[in-house]
C-alpha cells in the first residue's frame, strides 16, 4: 500500500473511487477493481512457468500501465525488466523506479528519439526496435548527443503484418548498420506476432505459432551465417507463450494480458478444446444499476467512457440470466428477462479487451475478501507519444 | 489563449503535444487537433439557427469535455448553460466557471447525490433527471441537508429505450412527487432519443423524430391536463435538432457533436439524399507514419489508445487512395496501394466517434492557418462518476 501516504485529502467520488479499508459495496462506480488474490496467482503462475522453462519474462507494461503491478511482477512473478510501446510510457515507468525497459516498437519522431536517448543517458537500461535502415542514423546521433549507448533490436515481421522488416537481406543490412554505429549496440531481434494470439482453436493457434517461430528461426540463422549472434530473441504473448517458450529459439517472453485476462483472451482454447482456465480474471469493471424503468431490461453506469469494446462487449461475472447487450457513452444496456435487477445492484464486468480499457482510468482499486486493500494509479494512462 | 500562462515549464512530448506558436508539422503525434476556424463556424451556425428558431441551446459538454469550448459556445454560439452526463463532469465545469448545468441523466449513488447537492449549494444552477419515484426522496433529502433547491426534470422515454419512465401514469406520479418535495423544483421533462440521431436516410430519421416528438407531446399534454406545466422540454441532438426545433414543443436543444463532427455523424443525409455538409470536421486525430516496411501498406501511430472505434474506423482527411483499415492498441494499419506514404508523413484522421475519442486525451491543440494558436485541456476527461 505504498501510495496510502498520498491519499490524504483526496475525496471519494471526485478524485478517486475508493479509499483503503472501505467495503467493496462503498466503492463509487464505474471503476476498475483488481482481485488481488487472483492477480498474485496469475503472476506466480507465469513466474513458475518461465522459471521452469528457463526463459526470461519481460512483461508488457502497455497492458496494465501500472508501476505498482510492474514491481509486483518483479517481486513475485520472475520478471526481468518491462516492455513498453511508447517513450512516454517508458518515462513514466522509469520515474517510478523500473529501470530496464524495452520499447517493443519503432520510435521515429525526432522529439521522441531525443527523449529516448535522455532516458538512457539518465541511467536506465533502454532498448528499442528498428525496422528500417533510415532509423539507425537518427538513433545513433541522439545517443551520441547524450553520450549514451542505446541497445537496438531489429523487429522482424514473422507474420503479424504490422511493423517489422520483411526481407532477410533487409534484416541483415539493419543489423550490420546497428553493429557499425558507434553509439548503438545490437541486441538481437524482436519477432512478435500479435494477431495469432487471439486464434481461438488450439491447433490453429499452435500451427500459426510454429510457422511464426520458423520465420524467426530463419532470421536468426541467417544472421549467424553472417557472423552476427542474437543475444536476445524476444516475443510471445498470452495466447502463444508456451510455443515460444518451447522453441529453444526465443530467450524472452513479452506476455502482458496474463496478469488481468479479459473476455477476448478468455475465449482461447487449451489443447483439450476447453476455454483456457490457466489464468483467472483479476480485472473487473465495477458498475451499478441506475435505471430499471423498462421491464426486462436495466441500465448500468458503465459505457464507452470506461471501457473499450473493440474486441467485443463485456461479460457479467458470476451472474446467470443477465447480459450486457449494448454500450453508449455513459450507459450499458442489460437484458434481465426475470426482473432480477434493482437500482443500486452492483455488477462485476469482465472487460472485452483489457489494455485500452485500463487506458481510460486513473485508478485501480485493489480488493481482497470484500475490502479495499490498496489504490494504485494507472501510472502510464494516456501516454501515447 | 487563456491557458498560456500555465504552459511555462511543460515539455512538448512528455506533458503536452505542442506549444502555441509552433508550426503544425512540429506537433508531436498522436494527438487531437482542432481546426479553430471550422469550430467557430460550426458554433456560429448552430447559434444562428437556434436564434432564428427562438429555441434555447444547451450544448452537451459530454462531447468535448472542455471548459474553453463551453465558454466559446456561450460567447459566439448562442448557448445558455451546458449539459453534462455525470456529477463529476459538472464539478469540473463549475470549477471552470460554467454555472448553469443540466445533468441530462439519472444520479442514484448516494455519494454522488450528495455531491450534486453540494454543487447546487455552492451557487451553481443545477438540474438533474429522474426516471423512478424512489429517486425523489433521496434527492430531496440531500438538497435539504445542504439547504438548497435542486431542479428535477422527469426523463421520459420517447423511444430511445435507455433511461426514462415509459408510462404516462408513472411520469405523472414522479412529477407530482417532485412538486411536493420541499427541496426540489419541477423543471419539466427531458425527452431525448439517442439512437435515432444516427439513422442515415433523412426520411427515416425524420419519421423517427416525429414519432418521438409525438410521444413527448402526449407526455406534456397529460401533465397539463393534470394541472402541471412544463417550463422546459429538453432534448434533440445533432442528427435530429431541426425536427425538435420545429416542433413548437421543445424549449431547449442538447446538441453536442455539431461542434466537432465525426465519421458517424458525417454519414447522415440531408433532405436531398447527400451526406450532411451542415457542419464541418473541426476535430482531427493527428498521426504520423512510423513504418513502411511492407509494400502497399503503412503503419501509423494512432491506435486504440487514442481513439474509440465503437462506431467504425476513422477516415483519412483530404487524401486519396489511402485508407485506415485496422487498429491495434498503439498502431493503425493503412493501405497504400500506390506507395505514396513515407515514414514521417503526417495525416489527419477524422475520428469515427468524437465523444469517447476526446475522453482518451488530456489536450486539444487548437490550430489556425498551419500554426498552433492555443492548447486547451480536456477539462472533464475521465470524469465517469
Amino acid at each position: 500500500m505504498k501510495i496510502d501516504k498520498f491519499l490524504d485529502g483526496l475525496t471519494v467520488g471526485y478524485d478517486i473511487p475508493a479509499l483503503p479499508g472501505m467495503r467493496e459495496e462503498e466503492i463509487v462506480t464505474p471503476c476498475l477493481a483488481i482481485d488481488l488474490d487472483m492477480l498474485e496467482s496469475n503472476l506466480k503462475r507465469m513466474g513458475d512457468y518461465t522459471r521452469t522453462k528457463g526463459i526470461k519474462l519481460r512483461p508488457h507494461g502497455k497492458m496494465h500501465k501500472s508501476a505498482d503491478i510492474a514491481r509486483l511482477q518483479h517481486e513475485i512473478g520472475n520478471a526481468t525488466g518491462l516492455c513498453c510501446q511508447k517513450v512516454s510510457e517508458a518515462e513514466a515507468f522509469v520515474r517510478a523506479g523500473i529501470d530496464d525497459i524495452l520499447i517493443s516498437n519503432e520510435v521515429r519522431h525526432p522529439v521522441m528519439i531525443d527523449r529516448l536517448a535522455r532516458l538512457s543517458a539518465g541511467g536506465a537500461r533502454i532498448s528499442v526496435c528498428v525496422d528500417e535502415l533510415e532509423a539507425v542514423a537518427a538513433l545513433d546521433a541522439a545517443a551520441g548527443a547524450h553520450a549514451t549507448t542505446i541497445t537496438c533490436l531489429v523487429e522482424y515481421d514473422c507474420g503479424g503484418k504490422r511493423c517489422g522488416v520483411i526481407s532477410l537481406t533487409g534484416l541483415l543490412d539493419i543489423a550490420k548498420a546497428i553493429g557499425d554505429a558507434p553509439n548503438l549496440s545490437f541486441g538481437g531481434i524482436q519477432a512478435y506476432h500479435g494477431t495469432m494470439q487471439h486464434i481461438i482453436e488450439y491447433e490453429d493457434r499452435r500451427a500459426a505459432a510454429l510457422k511464426s517461430i520458423q520465420h524467426a528461426n530463419a532470421a536468426v540463422e541467417m544472421l549467424l551465417v553472417n557472423g552476427i549472434r542474437c543475444p536476445t530473441v524476444t516475443g510471445g504473448g498470452t495466447g502463444s507463450y508456451e510455443f515460444e517458450a518451447s522453441s529453444r529459439l526465443y530467450t524472452e517472453l513479452q506476455c502482458g494480458s496474463y496478469a488481468f485476462m479479459d473476455v477476448d483472451y478468455g475465449r482461447i482454447e487449451e489443447e483439450d478444446g476447453r476455454r483456457t482456465q490457466r489464468f483467472g480474471n483479476a480485472l473487473f469493471l465495477l458498475t451499478t444499476v441506475m435505471s430499471t424503468s423498462r421491464p426486462g431490461r436495466a441500465v448500468c453506469d458503465a459505457g464507452l467512457k470506461v471501457q473499450s469494446i473493440d474486441s467485443g462487449l463485456p461479460e457479467i461475472h458470476g451472474r446467470e440470466n443477465i447480459a450486457y447487450v449494448s454500450a453508449s457513452d455513459e450507459h450499458g444496456i442489460l437484458t434481465d428477462p426475470h426482473g432480477q435487477l434493482r437500482v443500486g445492484d452492483r455488477l462485476r464486468l469482465v472487460p472485452g479487451h483489457c489494455d485500452p480499457t485500463c487506458n481510460l482510468h486513473d485508478w485501480y482499486v485493489g480488493t481482497r475478501h470484500g475490502r479495499v486493500e490498496t489504490i494504485w494509479p494507472v501510472t502510464a494512462r494516456g501516454k501515447a507519444f
